[in-house]
Order: structure tokens, then sequence, then C-alpha cells
């Protein structure tokens, strides 16, 4: 193999591919990057058997082949290179010489036969949307995935297609988090889950320009998505994602108007007062015209005050601090509604113009 | 106690005060901050014994008195209130309660009495010095205190004053960094060495702007830095310093001028090729025109040419890629002048036009 291409593009190319490259493996190839120059064009692979990414650099292929490098040595020498052409050849040993400039680097690498290629897709059922769209709605509600693999298909995200409605939803048996949006072409009524890796992977390469797309493809066990110049592919999880709907209850007792951002201060504030992290829950006190939020431990106590509009009836309440805190600090309104029903149902959160987010969360019980 | 002050004012000296505070400790009054309103004006103490810092807080101090309150619980109530008055007053339990806006905390403290005040220092001998100059100073020899205890003296830095010379120098074992800088005032001559802790501290809290002074006095066991609002007292180092000028020699047999930035990068790349962190030697030929860097282990090789000018006879040596990395780091010239005499004895980097600095690295003998 024998390749010419800029430092600058194969460098964007390693960063997009290192993110699929495990860093303990029982199998030392998968901690390699493919470079694959067996086609018209230059390819750099990496795969952890869940998620596997591939990135096209622009390059002038003088002889075809490909060569698997170990993805640390091999980031580290291209990030260190200059600016300038780097000329990447391979003998029939798998010698792997580097050179740009004056510098020139000699390394070993494996044969590219062994490295397991990505799965082959096939490309029936698409839809694209924004790529700073699809990352703020990854963005907005990925921190409610659950952590612990009691129920593995909990640590993922369900993305939900019904016509052209397109959702994403997370679910960790306390809170409910989902983002809405529309899609611009139609496609088949989808239901899957998604790594929380996957799509915590995915949101780095999203690009926050509003022109970027990406296309998103599905079959059964696997999601494709294509963006910039690279492809990520990754295994679906299975089992039955939660009937999430049914709990969000349109009735409500309490409904407040609160300044997000204040709300969120002050339930910070009152989370200081706790002593194993920030789960010693805090009270809520809903009056006609305050919402007071108190944190009562041996560590001392906190009494806070937002003005809200209240509709219906006077509530006490309590809550784990940080899903609140988590919840409002990815919301970017400056107002929200939140309701309420009893201090043992969960309160929801609403957008007050639009319907782009909810997220519920259930209360504490304590006694009074 | 009851003393009124602004947010910002009262995070300022609490940011500077953390700095003293220690992690760990067995004396747990010294996780606490001082506030102390005994006398007009309202400050901010801590000491972890070997360092103590002192920061007065712009106040309107309504009853006197002090109080001790846990250093991490006060620092983040202060971080997080709203941008206005802070009310902050104590009880004859030591029962504190601060209030702000519509934020309100009641958290314990502990009698200003226990805390263990800084040392007094008589203010005899004292110099004035830039806080960009003196911060830079630090940096640019901070980096090769020694890390390991076996003689404490060199886990410090010697501050040498001698007529208007003012120097700063540290020395760990395989090399020496010294910049050199002038005083406007004139003072007895000083040898004395402050814990690298202390000048590690003390350059987060100098100024990078050009106006800014900083105030240093000296007594035999103390070193008092006097700036922007705050005093800094450190215990300084017992123990004698290394007769380090014996070993800069002013002969030599061969000596290079050489891009700095380009040197610098070649020995990044090269320090690649190493197994075990950045230890494994790295080899410089010196020839005519250029300095030749070559790496050999078991991952592979690397070579790397940097253009040179050259004085003197050509020449073989091997150096910790690490050494050179750090001093090369820190220095900002464009251009800088090697000196070397043979393989066995220490290369000194100088300033080209200019006697700022002074790096001395001991090479690394091996077989050929």
């Amino acid at each position: 193999m024998k390749i010419i291409c800029q430092k600058a593009d194969l460098l964007n190319g390693v960063n997009t591919v290192l993110k699929a490259v495990p860093t303990r493996t029982t199998l030392p190839i998968l901690e390699c990057i493919l470079l694959d120059a067996t086609t018209e064009s230059f390819k750099l692979i990496s795969n952890d058997l869940e998620l596997g990414i591939e990135s096209t650099v622009n390059a002038e292929i003088i002889k075809k082949g490909q060569i698997a490098l170990d993805a640390k040595m091999f980031s580290e020498i291209v990030k260190k290179l200059p600016s300038s052409n780097v000329e990447i050849s391979v003998d029939e040993n798998f010698k792997t010489t580097i050179i740009c400039e004056k510098s020139k680097f000699n390394i070993s690498g494996q044969s590219g036969e062994e490295f397991l290629k990505l799965p082959k897709i096939e490309k029936d059922n698409y839809i694209k949307l924004s790529q700073p769209c699809f990352k703020e709605m990854i963005h907005q509600t990925i921190f409610s995935i659950a952590i612990e693999e009691v129920r593995p298909v909990l640590t993922g995200e369900l993305i939900e297609i019904n016509d052209n409605h397109f959702n994403i939803v997370s679910v960790d048996g306390h809170r409910v988090s989902i983002r809405y949006s529309k899609l611009e072409n139609n496609t088949n009524n989808i239901n899957v889950v998604v790594p929380g890796k996957t799509l915590n992977e995915i949101s780095k390469i999203l690009s926050s320009e509003e022109d970027k797309e990406v296309y998103i493809y599905f079959t059964d066990k696997h999601i494709l998505f294509e963006l910039n110049e690279s492809i990520v592919v990754s295994r679906l999880l299975e089992g039955e994602f939660p009937k999430y709907e049914q709990i969000f209850s349109k009735d409500y007792e309490t409904k407040v108007t609160i300044n997000r951002k204040e709300f969120f201060n002050s339930i910070e504030r009152a989370a200081l007062i706790s002593k194993d992290g920030k789960k010693t829950p805090i009270k809520i006190n809903i009056t006609d015209t305050n919402l007071i939020i108190t944190s009562n431990t041996d560590l001392g106590t906190s009494y806070e005050e937002v003005n809200i509009i209240k509709e219906g009836k006077s509530l006490d309440i309590a809550f784990n601090p940080r899903f609140l805190i988590e919840a409002l600090r990815v919301i970017e309104d400056e107002e929200i509604s939140i309701q309420f029903t009893n201090p043992l149902s969960p309160c929801i959160i609403n957008q007050i113009d639009g319907n782009d987010y909810k997220y519920l969360i259930l209360p504490i019980r304590i006694s009074s």
C-alpha cells in the first residue's frame, strides 16, 4: 500500500474513527485503526464490535493495499506531524513508513485481513435530519438513560418514527425525557433502541453548522449514520422499551409558570446542603405567588424563593434535586410550565409555546 | 459577627484563600476558612501550616467577630449565590446565616479562636517585582524542581538576590533551570529556598496585567508575598542548595543555533517511539548543517532533521527527551543557542540576544 494525503485531512479522519477504538479489549486487533486503500478511496476504519466507524480521507492512492496500525501510536504520530503532505507506505512484512517533510517513522502493523469488517447494511429505510438539530435532541435527552444494566434496553434511547414525526426518548425508572421533531421525508414507521454510547459518540461527530445533514438508515439489528465523510454503524439494543406515553397524564391539580434559570439556580444552591452527593431530597412548597425550596440536613438548612404564576391548588412535594437540575440544565427556554397532581405523582415539565420537549420526574415520598 | 459585602468580591477572596486549604488533614480546623471581622477590615484566612493566605474583602462590618467555616461548603455556596449583596451573620453558638436576595443558608461554624493564626512577619527586607514578570520566571523554572524528597531542599526553588539582580533557580539532579532579572530597588543580599508548592500557588494568584506589582518580604524562616488584596506567607525550606554555578562551563566544543519550535516538535515526535512514557533516550547527531534526531525501540524507529548553524565539532549525544521538551516548551524565543562539550557532559541552552535564562541538561550515556 502507498498513499499520499494532507496531514489535516488525515488527522480529521483519525479523530473521527478514534471514537470507536476500545480502550481495553481482549482482542488486540480492535485496538488498531484499519487503513484501507483496497478500493478507489482511502478509508480509515475502527470497530469495537458494538460501534464501527468508517471515515473517507481525501488521498492519492499510489499502490492499493491495507494495514492495521495501533490506534494510539498512529494517532499520536499524525497529531504531531507538520502541516504538510503525508506519505504512508507498507511493505510485504507490514512494516509501515510514514514520511512528512523531514520526519520519518517506521512502525510495525498487522495484516488488514485480520481486522473485523463493519457489517453490511441494506440502505432501504432512511431519514434525513439536520445535524445540529439531531445533536441537540441527543443532548437534551441522553442524561436520563439508565446507567445500570438491570434492564439493558434502558441504557439506550428509543428512536420512534411515526409518519413524519421523529422522537427520541430516554427512561431510567425515575424519569422520562422526550424530544420531538418533524421529518422532511416520509418513511416506514420505526421503533428502535440505540445504545447510549453510540449516541454519545455520534453527537461528538455531528456538526453544529445549520446546513449540514445526517442520513440515518435502519435495519432489524443495526442503525447506520452517514454524515460528513463518515459512516457510523451501531448495533441496536434488544428488548421491549417501556410504554412511556401512558404515564404522561393530561390532568393536573397545580400548574406553575416559572423562570427556568432562576428555578435551576435555586435548586442547585439548595442541593449544596446535602451530605451524600445530591441525593438528599429537597422540598418544594407551591404557594399562590412563590415556589419555595427548602433543604435540611446535618450540614445546615437552605431556603429559596422563586416567583411563579400559579393555576390550581397549592402543594408540598419533594424531589431528588439532581433529576430536576439535569432536566432544567438542557432546556433553553426562558420560561417553562410544570404540572403537578399530588405529592406522590410525577411532575411534568412542558414547553410553553410549542411541543419540542417533555420531561417527567417522579417525586420522593417524605414524612411531612 | 455581621458583615455585608458584594458576592463578586467575596468570591474573589474565597478563590484566593482556597489555594491554602489542605484537601486532607488530621487537623479538621485547617479545612476551614476563617472569616475575620475582628478589626476594621474583613479578611478571609486559610492556613495549611506550610502556606497561609489572607485576603481582604471590601465589606461593611456591622458587628465585629470571627467564624471558621468549612471551606468546601462555604466556597460552593458563595460560588452559586446570585450577583448581589451578601449578608453573613453569626450567633453566639457559631450558627452562621448567609442571605443573598431570596436565598438563605444556615450552617454551623467553629469558633474562630481555634483557627491557627498566620505567623507574624517583620517587614524589614523587601523587594518589588512586576507580577507578570515573576509569574513568568516561576513558569519557566518550576518544572525542574525535584519531586522526590530525598533532598527536601531540591523540592523548592532558590531565590537569590545580589545587588539588584533577582534570580530563581531549580535543580533536580539531571538539570538546572535559571531565570535572571533585575530589581528596581536595592536590598540586602538574600538566599532562600521557597517550597515548589508555594510558588505554584502564588503563580496562580499573580496577575498577568503589566502594571500590577508584588512586594516580597524575607525573614529567616518565612517569605511573605503582598499582592492585590492578599498576603501569602510560606515557610522556607532548610538545607543547603547546590552550588549550581560551578557546573556551567563557559567552554564548549560545539555550538548550534536552532529554531526552538522546530527542535521542540521534532523531539516530541521522536519521543513517541518510546515504550515507557518518555524515558527512552533519543539520539542527537550534529552535522555541519543539520541536527538529526533518531529514536529506536521495539515499537519502531523515527528520524528527524532540523537545520542548524554550527560552530565547532560534530557530535553524537543522547538525552532523556522529556528534559529537552520541558525546557524548550517554556522558552519563548524563536531561536536559541545550545553548547555541547562531549557526549558525557551537559548541554547548555542559552538566549541568543540577552541573558534572561539558562538551562543545563545532563546527557544519557549510551553504547554507540
